[in-house]
């Protein structure tokens, strides 16, 4: 049906939000930005790198692909308002998959307040999917890496080890549990958690996309600070102790390692400063690096070792 | 050397213009958009669907990747200000292409005044460059595609037909004459012309990427007009006719539906609304379609035909 009939066909209908000035069907789209300022960040998806169509449904990967970049703008204290995906598929992809991929798009693009305002659609061996999201800061100062101190609370939103549980799970061909193996399909961040920190007085904050302890590594280095995760403060779900146990796998491992959940880690200035939805887990100290417990933390191997 | 060593490696010492308010290196990026509004677009590039590295260099394919977007905000009206740049790339990818693919982008993006604000690197088969640019309007009307009337005058922007002809060369297996070459493998779209043609009263505009006809088939069709080109008007440059006759080809076909210059296309209420840097090649009437010369256009191949 060609790109344009494509285009058409997965753009028609779809409702836009207020933000969308102009959305799809132009040379570009035209965004509100009622701040004076937009945030912006680009995801890129891979087939078999970032997701596999023999683990999850197109409908899936179309709401990952948007959530793991909404969840960067929310890491700013952001609202999302527009999304923008590049993608390049197999001239043969059926159009029920791009249908499919189109619809999970739009879902979460809808669970997120943002519209799909614009993109572009090329041929390729491969499907890569590139998606470009914008957000308003609402007046606040963005939340950088960088703003961490010591004497600040850390705390966390959303889930942490479930899609790695997920991971473990269909790496053994398991399709189930279904909760875990979700999370890993399309992992839901708590998009409103970050404009809610931000709101709080968050020093800093960051998406965690590559494990809990490997992205407060990035806050450590960019803050010049040390961070302390507390494991008697790091809630470990009985479906992952279970989960973990059937698999002979260390559920705080997943916890402490896991990416993929896209929960958001932010400091706090205060205990009392942090906003429901929001959990202490541990503390930024001077020096440099993450330790947990105290002690320093050898990566994913030294996991094993530090236990 | 890792992802984060190459995202260092291609944005460490570049210059921001002060639009970019937060560049590369946290979550998002945070960009200025005075006007309240943002434009944006997104343009995805595959190697050997939209490039060739054994026919342009990484630095060309870096230029060409930024200025075929930066072309589309320029056709809103809008002044471009930041690019946020996608990379999937083979994981043997010398730094050396890396490095000279980031320099091109870098260099264009100085040339449209715009910073490379963020995005993101990940492996795959092949070469895909998605990247996502950003505008502000500057207080004017976003001049869409659909606000063509009867009566106005239609003008153009920048080259028709040398990427075309340079293409044609390519094909042939020569690397020269370098001026139409070049133009296929970079092409210099001009931007200030868009902002200029809205400030003058723009009634439509489109980047030229498809080849004239066909770009102004959506002005046409958007716009509910018909639109005729005269050939008396359209400037043939000698280079482009005596690289034609060397190659017995007809140097009007490469004006007519030769896309990849990235010009711009406008349409003004008078001759005298015309700014400088426009040409006007002919007029927009009622009806519906284009035409040349007042006769009706069969295509690419109906070009042969209609002469």
């Amino acid at each position: 049906m060609g790109e344009f009939g494509l285009i058409r066909r997965v753009t028609e209908g779809r409702v836009q939000p207020p933000s969308t000035l102009l959305g799809p069907g132009d040379d570009a789209a035209v965004v509100a930005a009622p701040d004076g300022r937009v945030v912006a960040s680009t995801d890129v998806l891979v087939e078999n790198v970032h997701f596999r169509l023999d683990w999850s449904t197109p409908e899936q990967v179309g709401r990952k692909a948007v959530a793991v970049n909404v969840a960067d703008v929310a890491a700013m204290g952001a609202v999302p308002t527009a999304l923008l995906v590049g993608m390049a598929c197999p001239p043969d992809t059926p159009a029920s998959v791009m249908d499919e991929l189109a619809n999970g798009m739009w879902a979460e693009a809808a669970r997120a307040g943002a519209g799909v305002v614009g993109g572009d659609m090329v041929t390729s061996e491969r499907l890569v999917i590139s998606v470009t999201v914008l957000g308003d800061l609402q007046g606040r100062a963005p939340v950088t890496r960088s703003g961490a101190r010591p004497g600040d609370v850390l705390a966390v939103a959303g889930r942490l080890g479930w899609a790695a549980a997920g991971l473990a799970v269909l790496g053994r061909g398991f399709r189930s549990p279904v909760a875990v193996v979700g999370a890993q399909r399309a992992p839901e961040p708590p998009y409103a958690a970050g404009p809610a920190a931000a709101a709080a007085g968050a020093t800093a904050m960051i998406d965690i996309s590559d494990g809990l302890l490997a992205d407060l590594g990035h806050v450590a280095e960019s803050s010049q600070v040390g961070i302390d995760v507390r494991t008697e403060l790091l809630e470990v779900h009985q479906r992952l102790v279970d989960i973990a146990n059937a698999l002979g796998a260390d559920p705080r491992h997943w916890v402490l390692t896991g990416g993929e959940d896209h929960a958001l880690a932010a400091t706090f200035p205060t205990v009392e400063a942090v906003p429901p939805d929001w959990r202490v887990i541990g503390a930024v100290r001077q020096g440099q690096g993450v330790t947990v417990d105290g002690q320093p933390y050898e990566g994913p191997q030294g996991w094993e070792h530090w236990r």
